[in-house]
């Protein structure tokens, strides 16, 4: 286990390359290890720059979760910031390296190598892109500069409805700023089906945030001492402040020079140990391509667990080959909260596995997140699909106030072990009034999976147009009088026997409820009366 | 799939029962399905009666998921309260039922019988049992009688420390009452083991909740208007009122008596379709005993999750044998809280485990619930625990404020799919600052059990006494002075690698810090550096 002086050289000081130092220490007190960071700070909490720049983490020192002289302390490692890696000689196992702002390259040896250059917002060449009023989000630097544009700024457009846009167009509501969010799909939160952003979509309107979806952006323009966003189709957004959030690019421009094989989209490829083409490079983190763990594909997922992870399994292979255990490749478990709403994602969406021509099935079913009569219940959408042939679960994505994280990692867990969908109906979890439900959604999943395997269930998307089918509306009075449904008939569960005649049997039906569930059992009556019934599945 | 005319009789109304008839209705429009129970009510929230009692659900009917005459209109069910079945004729198939207080039986032909007649508190023959003041807590009549006792009470003793008496100390201090809870065992929630059951004792202390741990109940006297509870070794608590919650027995009178057979304790024996020895008499629920899905061997699970699902599977064999799926066991899965800190667990304890002789392995770690530098973070104690040979997760238990139920909910999942505990190392759950970490501890957990198994990690369960060993505290100087180790040198983990020389080599060392986790990279700094230490584990 012991490596005498081995030399270990991290380029990369956040996320992956700290949890590889720390790691590497861990097993190697002897050996040498030096960390090479470009910025001025090591092992900071990116996830949680958006939340000091609204204010919810107050003390920008809370994100520094070391400093490089505690880093340097604590692990034994030699850590130089401010410092870049500028070329890899991997046949002398060299690398150069410079201080920012001087000429003088230094020759480090290594015996191992990490690059973990992470990954960088992505800032297309739009006219007008280079406007210092357009900022993106990576370090703490840009949220220093963000937030202090943010306290003289009134109106703040965010370009981009992933992760980082919609926790920052919330911040910025946070602090009391004009808030539009562009984005050029028809939905938020493009990595899930876009029905399951809708819940969503009314957190953030209710709470003032500017939707302006299915928009892309063509160019910026200097506007009365602000920026115009202009958008495709004419409109545009004028803003103090624009914060891009459009996603990110693999910083693998060392490594592309170093010859390192790179994958489809520029990310370094790695094998299970995290070695790059050269078995003495390692790479993790943002800018490699791993394996899909559901499909076994490339994948790339730039997440800072996925990074921990790989961080430490590159340090494990680096010190203790014969005992290092394979990064299993990533599933692209992710959640991000808006004001009170969480989205949750786990695996492939359906229109993933659409587009890439995989045959499934899903269910969308809904329930209270606890126990419907322990004070605070609320709904909590989950949509699971699984593999047609075997039942095997290929994502699930999730929409609540609360407990969605809960079944995110649930479901996470079961995609890691092959579960199929009928095994989630026999799941065993926690319930006590505070938590959960004798049937916990999860089960309700499985349950609404066997049920159309065995054709007792069968549901529509969404509620049909036209005169052609009977929209049924099972609620009771008062909720239907509350929130009616348009152009249905409200006949109640429990009067349903009762009430066969006021149906027509020519034309099919589509019963209709709160969660989904009182339909399917109206559509079990109406079929089993000779109705062609189905109900309409729960809706985020 | 349809049956005419099927004549399907459930004895039983509440979870196990209700769940049956309801599935049974939704496979079969034409079947007679008439529903037995004995209580006045059907399909209430049994889980939900302590939260009446202490006013944290306000209304009683909220626990009445239906009345007898919303089930029957709602499943076209013959339902009939007050009425209980005294004799099977499993010949001539056919069960009599009575009013209470009536003498006149009614024989009711079956095609399926359901059993689900549940399992009441324990009540042993001590001296002074029959004192009106001391009451369980079984439905609804029961929870009317405690809260009006409650009303005029001053003290209350609640006997037993598992799931319902650790919610009724709870709601007692709610409604102001002094209370003393007792339990036979030295630990609360004897379910756990007891090491991760300590932050419960000290948050019910906190909250003035008297404990009295390791007390026999030997009787009761009436005093003053009041009940004398004797405890073993002479001491004695007075009370107003006495909740005695020390388990359940099956109710399998009935099923006795027409030669079912029934396992060790009593319960009703049934096979994957909830099939009796009597292939049409089925049972589910709290009565029954199915098998341990952990290890095969018979398990008797007397808690809501389960009996839902039996019921269901109950009904789905009734009526669609060639689709219906097996019930696969039972893991026991459970969690309670009390006033802020929740002690969740799944499957196997390790002083089961010990008990049964079967060779394991555990580790306890312990992190913030979700990441440190949010706001809110809240420390979680979680063990696992495995198979030694085949690294098979067993069980697992966690305390702690928050996100206690997703963990468990994770484990329970894990063990469900004979998952190994190094897989819980890359496990890909969801990371977002309010919700997780990039490390959660569950993948704490599997990196600690693969450094166990590597030989990183070496761990004493608590902290050693005497002289022999030198305890280093590898905390702060803040942290430490706060809060100090007795017998403990303070070295900090950053100053540690230049202070060796303050330490003997020559006897062993204990490292111990605040969740477990500095104290293992101390451990493996002095390991290396030629000395023998082990860290204290995570302490609940």
């Amino acid at each position: 286990m012991n490596h005498p002086r081995l030399k270990i050289v991290v380029i990369g000081g956040v996320a992956a390359g700290a949890s590889c130092a720390a790691r590497a220490r861990r097993l190697s007190e002897d050996a040498s290890i030096t960390l090479i960071e470009r910025g001025p700070d090591v092992s900071f909490a990116n996830c949680g720059l958006p939340y000091h720049i609204g204010g919810e983490i107050e003390s920008r020192n809370a994100l520094k979760l070391h400093t490089p002289q505690s880093l340097s302390a604590m692990l034994g490692v030699n850590v130089r910031t401010g410092t870049e890696a500028v070329e890899i000689d991997h046949t002398a196992k060299r690398v150069a390296v410079r201080r920012l702002g001087e000429e003088t390259l230094e020759w480090l040896d290594y015996d191992k190598l990490l690059l973990a250059p992470g990954a960088s917002p992505l800032r297309p060449p739009l006219p007008g892109i280079d406007n210092p009023r357009i900022r993106t989000l990576r370090n703490l630097g840009d949220m220093d500069a963000i937030k202090a544009a943010a306290a003289s700024a009134r109106r703040v457009a965010v370009i981009g409805a992933g992760f980082i846009g919609l926790e920052m167009a919330e911040q910025f509501r946070h602090m009391g700023l004009e808030v539009t969010l562009v984005e050029l799909q028809m939905q938020l939160l493009p990595q899930m089906d876009a029905e399951m952003t809708a819940q969503l979509a009314r957190e953030l309107t209710k709470n003032g945030v500017r939707l302006c979806l299915g928009k892309g952006i063509e160019g910026f323009a200097e506007k009365d001492g602000a920026v115009e966003c202009r958008l495709a189709g004419g409109e545009s957004v004028t803003a103090d402040l624009v914060v891009l959030s459009i996603g990110v690019k693999p910083d693998s421009a060392l490594a592309a020079k170093a010859g390192l094989t790179l994958g489809k989209r520029g990310h370094i490829l790695v094998n299970g140990f995290l070695q790059t083409s050269d078995p003495d490079i390692y790479a993790a983190g943002d800018a490699v391509e791993s394996v899909d763990r559901v499909t076994g594909k490339p994948s790339a997922v730039p997440l800072g667990g996925p990074a921990n992870r790989q961080g430490r399994a590159a340090a494990s292979h680096m010190l203790s080959p014969e005992t290092a255990r394979p990064y299993p490749g990533s599933i692209g478990t992710a959640i991000v909260r808006a004001f009170k709403v969480a989205c949750g994602m786990t695996g492939w969406s359906a229109k993933r596995l659409q587009a890439e021509g995989i045959a499934f099935q899903s269910v969308t079913v809904k329930d209270n997140h606890h126990a419907g009569y322990y004070p605070g219940a609320k709904p909590l959408t989950l949509r699971v699909l699984w593999e047609e042939k075997t039942g095997k679960i290929l994502g699930a994505q999730a929409s609540g106030e609360e407990g969605v994280d809960k079944r995110i990692d649930v479901l996470a867990t079961a995609i890691a072990a092959g579960m199929t969908v009928g095994d989630l109906a026999n799941l065993e979890l926690s319930y006590a009034p505070p938590f959960g439900s004798a049937k916990d959604v999860v089960n309700l999943a499985g349950m609404a999976a066997e049920n159309l395997a065995d054709g007792l269930l069968e549901q529509v998307p969404e509620l049909p147009t036209g005169d052609a089918t009977q929209i049924v509306d099972v609620r009771p009075p008062a909720a239907f009088a509350a929130n009616p449904t348009p152009h249905a008939v409200n006949i109640p569960l429990a009067t349903l026997r009762g009430r066969l005649g006021e149906l027509d049997k020519s034309r099919p039906i589509v019963t209709v409820c709160a969660m989904g569930k009182t339909s399917y059992f109206a559509a079990r009556i109406l079929k089993q009366n000779g109705f062609s019934a189905k109900s309409l599945s729960a809706q985020a």
